[in-house]
């Protein structure tokens, strides 16, 4: 089995923390890759990045449909996400939707750690787009306003308060480029912290080796 | 006041019956005209041809924005609506958030008249995306798979079990296409049946007019 | 065109504010005029108030049903709205569902800006009776609970409180009295402030421009 | 304790047949009296008849509150019940209210059986405004358009639909003036038949005897 | 009439505290008795406690339901509450329920007032599961961690924060050990306090006399 | 890895058909075992079978906490699901919210297939339970009341219908003892078609090679 990652941005540091997270995941059991989108931009933060990483990451996707069983998108604001479940047979994950749904098996209700307080609107559509925003607890992002994905202290003070003060039972990451925090943070919270790129895998995997795969019925159905 | 109606696909047809739908509403107090999106597929049926068509609805407003007032977005899937709210200070609107915020002040339920089966859970999502899935009393489409967008008889067919069945107090045409059979089906059905063109360019020309766009504060911030 | 703003009040100064408010969004392109309610209390602040001002309000649409094109009730609690939009043919529009439609438009979340404490809980109710209760950041009201109409700055510190805590996007003024600081809300918030008088022309406008008007298919079917 | 309750009709026969009902389960323990409302429409089947109970209501409020210790409004529309509760210290129950609130208490999904199709649209939306729409299973109503509130055939009819078709275990009936029909309905059908009147006197009574009644900390702050 | 109330704990106090609130609502009207669960651990605070008491639960209403009329669970955990409607043709009220049915007539929004931090997610979770969601003000609990329930000042000041900060407009005592507080917290708060065990007893006293009980149509069936 | 499958009822056949799902995905890369639960009824259909279990099924998990990785509870009502959640500190899996949260990644809207119209209940009750009940179809059952489990053609002709009428795009099989005809019935009804088994495998194994487990912050925190 071989699952390729689509990191939507074009950033190679990015493309190897995701990567490095999904091999953490799979070990010898089966093959992931991760390659950045060809033309995107180096950080997708707003709608008009998701825009410009479209054409790179149906590229990706058609490019590879004969080579792998499934496909992530690996990036917390799931971009184009509906489009590549509608161009492919095989199964597609987006990680922000896998962690969501993850996280609401595990907690009564979770929080996102995003990257910034623009961001914070689309994190709850998302949950609402896929019908968790009651089991949100809250978004929350450093207190820091020029905190960089590096630093940890920030983040873990955000996800503090989310457990602290919204009630949070899980901590959602809320970027790809976080995954290597998740195991850190957890010790440190006294909760779980899940990082999309596992929860993306694990469910594409799973659902490759169930040999279950999108609906082609209505929603996705290619026309 | 000028505003420019994109229509997200390429076909001239359409996009003349959508000026029309337009300029019947703004008559000679302001001025409207639409434009077909260039490299656009001739039909948004899908969310394939909603990514094909962002390039160019983005050169639109880009090559637009410092000579009209305000945009519409045509097409009753709102294809890159986010987006196109984020890049620019004009107001916007989509024809499908128009048209469902205005049935939903005007009759308890409204139903969406789509083209096709598999066009359902789209509209459907749509509803829920503006917070009126409640308000949704059905979607409903052609009886004959066949039927093609100058089939009235078979859109009122669809209407009226809408109505008589659903319990509709409004229909909703799904298709920026069907404009013209508005006033005719209205009459025929006993109930108002809202047009998306004429319900967006309504509420675009009252943004433009009453100094109000969209708000960049968080959701819609440029990054 | 003519478009008849009720106020549900029997004050002189509030129905001039609001007349000027409605008369600046309409210019010269149609005829508006507010009417206070011939019976109503001064001020209305309760669901008795709302009672008391049914008979006059009803009285105004019956004398004036035919010499206007569409009637617009100017109170953010709006008041006796169904049982309008049931008794006349004309498009209806009230301020609060016009408001918090347009605001759901332009950004992710609105805060509504009311006069008191005790006023929270209706607006409340009406965000949920107009599906809108997810996209409700908050209702605040002045800090100080002396505070007249005339207190902009008491109603700039709600609104600021609304958009750094609640991470409002959009203000909407919480009565037809504020009607006049509108703008000068938004420059200094920097977000987009609805007054409801301008959003409820705009749409009964464009819905008598538009020629449809309430559904009198079931909720709204006169008996 | 005493127990007024208030037909919004003033219809003596309506009037008669609530006292009933309520006599029934009240029995020799508590004294219960039904008065119809002066001034009031026969029947109160839409928003204006609502509107025309109003001042009779509010007066027969007044003019009991010393001597009775809680109200019921006994019509499924709930009229001016809000407006009510606000004016009097006295407990005030709705008998839409009362009823769907037990019934959501003994059954997964209830449906109301209303008496015509017009007015389908308001016990949904009363539904809502209790929080029970989920809870809703349909509401259905006479397929004879020409039944009256005696042909408990057509009623027992439209139930048996929603309890075969609907899965509704429980039903509601749609109308004061139905009360008589409930035991017989519930023998034949084999579900629970509520009642709001006795639903209503129930809640009423019951917090009298707990002395507990509206809190006027906001919503119902009398102003 | 006699009204069996089950303590799911096996307390001796909170079993009399239980009994004497319901002995003060039913005074000589009827008669109530309130029984510890044989087998139950002495507090339920947890899943695995409301498993533990589920079969002395089972038990006393298999052993008692010839010789009552109704039973009321009196946890606001509302433990196995599902499985006693299913086994007893007598009327079942849980007493979260009650309260929360009855907290939703009197008033806006509800607050909780509960025993622990870690008891937050459960009461949430039914609210849901009663379709209260939207209803529920706030859970909140005794500042001091180490507080009893015989710590009236420490629930005192968690129902004034409350009211004060989440706008609750009634407080719904967290734990049937709290019932003889409720009448000295209303007096202080200002607002109703109510107890679940007096709610309970009321809805399960009224529908026994109305002859209403669980419906057996599907959810409730016995199989 | 091992994963212990709990069968809570007491059926041996039932117990070997789940092994045989289970081990269908394990292959040779974990270890799955199935074990019927001592004491627990040998079909779970009501909230009473749900309650003889819970013995057994505790029993099952204190045995074995120190020889598994992780559990699932393979019955499609989720019998006793919060409780086991809370006992053990290693992840557990319910296949009702495994099944339904995959369902809601692959299509717009799934349909459970039941097995009898009295359990019709219960499985929206646990898709509301999960959130999902905007993404619920239908819940749909043999059309022959008397067909048993292994009447594949009944269980078609309702999925069929579920699609055809419904316009599901994932059909979700409603009982752990459909295991088996998953793949058959996808292959003949050209959807997805979920066994719940095969899902919570898949998201308990994934959790332990994660090293994700419940949150024991709230809810689940044991006490």
């Amino acid at each position: 089995m071989k699952i390729l990652i689509i990191n939507p941005n074009s950033d190679p540091g990015m493309t190897a923390t995701i990567e490095q997270a999904a091999r953490g995941y799979a070990g010898d059991d089966f093959s992931v890759a991760c390659l950045p989108t060809p033309g995107a931009p180096v950080f997708i933060d707003s709608y008009g990045d998701e825009m410009l990483a479209a054409p790179g990451m149906a590229e990706l996707v058609r490019s590879h449909e004969n080579q792998v069983d499934g496909f992530v998108v690996a990036c917390m604001d799931d971009p184009n996400l509906d489009a590549i479940k509608e161009m492919t047979a095989r199964p597609v994950v987006g990680i922000a939707e896998a962690a969501m749904k993850v996280a609401s098996m595990i907690g009564h209700r979770f929080s996102i750690i995003g990257t910034s307080r623009a961001g914070v609107a689309n994190h709850e559509l998302l949950a609402r787009k896929y019908h968790l925003q009651d089991a949100l607890a809250s978004v929350r992002y450093p207190p820091d306003s020029a905190a960089t994905l590096e630093d940890e202290e920030q983040f873990l003070l955000a996800a503090q308060r989310a457990v602290d003060e919204d009630l949070a039972e899980v901590i959602v990451l809320g970027c790809a480029g976080l995954a290597d925090m998740a195991r850190r943070l957890a010790i440190r919270l006294g909760v779980p912290v899940l990082d999309g790129v596992v929860c993306g895998v694990m469910l594409a995997a799973g659902m490759v080796r169930a040999g279950i795969a999108t609906s082609k019925a209505g929603r996705y159905k290619p026309r």
